[in-house]
């Protein structure tokens, strides 16, 4: 009964015989190798975008702060959501990879940026004002920290505010592919066409060993990021060990395998729960508020999750942060399942 | 016939037997599981070291430039050879993570610094002038670029004169096993009892598929290693398949084993080749003068290896760099060979 | 009737006397010469401080920057009000130099910082989690932007939270003088007497050209901060014309006198005027809430100044700041009042 | 007989007063204000650039960081002389402010950079290699730190390598008058017609209290220079008197005539010395290996400069460099010579 994060679980066989595969005899070093080549040409195919520029690194937080880097001067201002990843759980590496940008907090509920809210926000920015941070960047989650989802149209309205201001926009997808399941769109939809510049394509939350690959949808910007991924040592010598896991995830639609069954795995969560959640639930995610006792029952029995900053303040209560992953069992989830419900009857 | 380099071999079988053992279940995040915990204490074992520190990352130079940037304020001056990997190779990578510090270059033959210049621009420094940048560490790498050794004595004698001047030492150890096994000393020996305060311990050129441990000798400096890594977004989530390719690696000794491999085709290839050597050689490395029409002959035969820089500028001959790694076959070594002799007779 | 700004008014006769008495020969450079080192011990006095450090800078938002630098690393949080200077008016000076660390926005009304809520956010930091910014420090300004003051109390109360968290404390005095002779306390009970380690003594907005003292209590943190300001170019190799002015400035209280100047003419105008403040007054600084046709009379007849974001957004008044200063006469405030008294009547 | 900087000497009487007038009242801040506008369109006269744009800042470090930073990327590589002052006397600005850079160092006689290894340092420069920092730009200093000059030509053709590629042009004119008087061109000709791309205009030495404008000749990098000025807290609120100086230093070709003098008093004094000069003077500086038996003599006597390395080594010998300036007087040029005379004789 592991709950605790789908950034921790292990690989698919389909993986593991790519990296086996890919171990056969010499190859070029740094992504000049013939699998990280077969890549991008893939990933240009997926997207739909055949210009865009691929690059891997082996976690969330190079992937998302070497791309805003890209996107946004030492003196811009990034506008994110309070909660996000990048703003709360990356030690400050935007602020380390910008060389000292700031992060401008944008509310709205669920975890999702509010549009008038950035209206209000961009409007008042002080563009043009040398005493001022200069907006640069729109920074969006899918799933968000919240585990709700922006559909397409809901990303497409924020980038067209940062568009009317001059910013592109980037895109956190650590759970790119849950989102991309449960919107049931195209990748292409989600990302260039919903105004989306920059895109982290998360593969380590979702069945690889540590890969994460940023699309470059604006080549322009491509040399720039290949400079200050290597400055900043992530452009890996055996790169192919990275390009066959991605390969292999996205061959015959395994990554959106693997994202339709975590999402189905919180489903049914969700659907035996019986507890009000704190937010809807967008993907493979799930924030319930349980009785303390069935915290207890449950934590004794060996179910693990972290818990969630409840501002309701109950002490009968807690909120579990409940993840669910590409290997997460039926058979776990119903046990935790009849654990609450022995303990609610 | 693969003489380019050894950070693109594969991974012998003991590497992915503990990768895929790792794969077993879940496992806590960013070096919580009882792997990393194992590694870091053999690694104290191997170095007679029950303080040290231990830190993996997946490149070496992202953990040159953390070590450097533990190890040296913004205003610091890094000495350091002007072949260095850290000068060289890394696109700036120490500048970016320590803020701007510079690195400040030292001469010496073969690659290796020679004490009497470095005494000499110590001395030179500028310490205490509130117009100088400050000297702040020494930077030594072994193997050297140039593929020579330094002795311990030698790395004794330099880290001396850092001590003399309050400046700690960082070794890069891309090459440390094969340094090792070549010099035929201990762990400890080549390290902390010579002088040095953080350790690049390279996995990566020595069969795994990106890892390299940083041990920091002195307990104090490792919060802020900590930090720096997140920071730069070298934390992994998955951190057990870091460890457990260590683990194996140390296990039974084969990483020593790997290296002696290395160093012993090395010595088979400067056995048969009868041509002049640019450095004498210190372990899995050569630098070899060659007739330029042996040279052609070579790369038709399918001979991969780099061109060196030769100030001699003789156009009947080149210098290859060869590097041979834990898997280069005897027979490829002795077809190289018979290439060159064939040529030569 | 210029109130716009206590930052550019011109320099009392004092000041430029002791300008063209420092022009006499020749003197050492950067610091090194009899005014500077008599002005450090001065400050001494002053501040009953005998270990202290002093630095002149030339603006407000570089001593701030540097002395922030030199308490923050760059995974550091600087707790501070949202309407700081730092974080609203200086183009991200803090990230900059302290090399991206983050302003940790803390609320309470009046642009005071609360204690509770300070406390609070520091309960929830994340000290010792390797994945959030660690708290570093906390800066406080006073007057702050609102023209509210912190007592000498309300300072402490402050920096005892800090205290117990680890944090050392940074005030950011650019109308510390307003605030000195307002509170009625000495130099030393409104800075290290409560708890601040690094002071920023303002001179440039009560009558110097551009000249600022940044107090480092903690003689262990002068030398970094000596090396940070020559790197940022905030090191005068004439260095005597600043200090010259700000001997004169002290001698015999005229920094005190001035801004006791800048206060009552404040208070002359607080007096007559009628209008509802948004703040309390705490020095010399006025947020008042005029009708528009006021307002527009009042520009008419060439009065100056800014206008205060007012989340009232009664389209019937505006909010005018109005900041007296050293050289603010008399009859400018009566000739502003009796526009607003005509207009009003 | 003060020759140990240009940078400690006083103001001419014409400064004071200027600086006096521009005392007036009010003005607006941060260049607002008539006379920063006055000055821009002066110096765009006087370098007949109607679209350059100008910045004041306080000292040259920051003119020169600034301006370097305006030009070169993080990982850039900035190419400059040895001896220059933004490689020996910045403590590091340029890589602090460009977050990063590396200074590459270019050799050449008397502290001018050779062409011949400058075109050979540009084709070995790794442009295109992600390993390698990538040049970015072509530093220049006009007086030399050996205080030899550039000729026009010398500088055109140096621009010229730069530009073949695609390097920008900084020129560290901390000295530019005194290049400007001993060359007989125009300021155009030693600039921007020469392929100067960023200009920084010495105020400090030749007679301001801490002025140094940046001429930046195309107007498309103004704005980022402007928030990086403002972001390391470079812009002064009283503007104005940074302003006034420098535009009462044009008037009339104050700043030519002071330079003369201060080169007239460099000749005055090369042509007394009978002593074997180290480099040849191009305006305002000597360097001149002394007996040592006269140089105690002339400390004893109370003359002032600084010493210079001299790798000759001879005990018997000093190398001295005597700088004069705008206020330098015959009667100590001289009375330094006559010492120097009667301890030789």
């Amino acid at each position: 009964m592991y709950f605790a994060s789908d950034n921790t679980s292990g690989l698919p066989p389909q993986i593991w015989d790519a990296l086996r595969r890919a171990d056969d005899g010499y190859a070029p070093g740094y992504g000049g190798d013939a699998l990280s080549q077969a890549l991008r040409d893939r990933l240009r195919d997926v997207f739909e975008a055949p210009e865009a520029e691929v690059f891997l690194v082996t976690t969330g937080s190079a992937a998302n702060a070497l791309a805003l880097a890209t996107l946004t001067p030492p003196w811009g201002a990034i506008y994110c959501h309070g909660l996000a990843h990048i703003e709360v759980d990356e030690c400050g590496a935007p602020e380390f990879y910008t060389g000292g940008a700031k992060l401008v907090l944008v509310d709205g509920p669920d975890g999702r940026i509010a549009p008038e809210v950035l209206a209000e926000r961009l409007a008042a920015s002080g563009r043009g004002n040398v005493h001022n941070v200069q907006p640069a960047c729109l920074s969006l989650t899918n799933l968000t920290e919240c585990g709700t989802r922006y559909t397409r149209a809901g990303i497409a309205r924020l980038a067209a505010i940062a568009r009317d201001h001059g910013l592109p926009v980037h895109l956190d997808g650590a759970r790119f592919a849950n989102a991309l399941v449960a919107e049931g769109c195209t990748p292409a939809e989600m990302s260039w066409r919903a105004g989306v510049d920059a895109l982290v394509l998360g593969g380590t939350k979702n069945g690889l060993m540590g890969v994460e690959a940023v699309v470059i949808f604006d080549p322009a910007r491509a040399w720039e990021f290949a400079l200050r991924r290597k400055r900043a040592g992530h452009l890996w010598s055996k790169h192919r060990y990275l390009a066959a896991q991605m390969l292999a995830w996205l061959d015959g639609g395994l990554w959106l395998d693997l994202a339709h069954h975590a999402n189905a795995m919180a489903e049914r969560l969700e659907g035996g729960l019986h507890a009000p959640l704190l937010f809807p639930r967008g993907g493979n995610m799930l924030f319930a508020r349980l009785p303390r006792r069935t915290h207890e029952a449950l934590q004794a029995a060996g179910a693990q999750y972290f818990l969630w900053p409840d501002h309701q303040n109950d002490p009968e209560t807690v909120s579990a942060r409940l993840v669910t992953s590409w290997n997460t069992r039926a058979e776990d989830v119903d046990r935790f399942l009849s654990l609450v419900g022995s303990e609610v009857a």
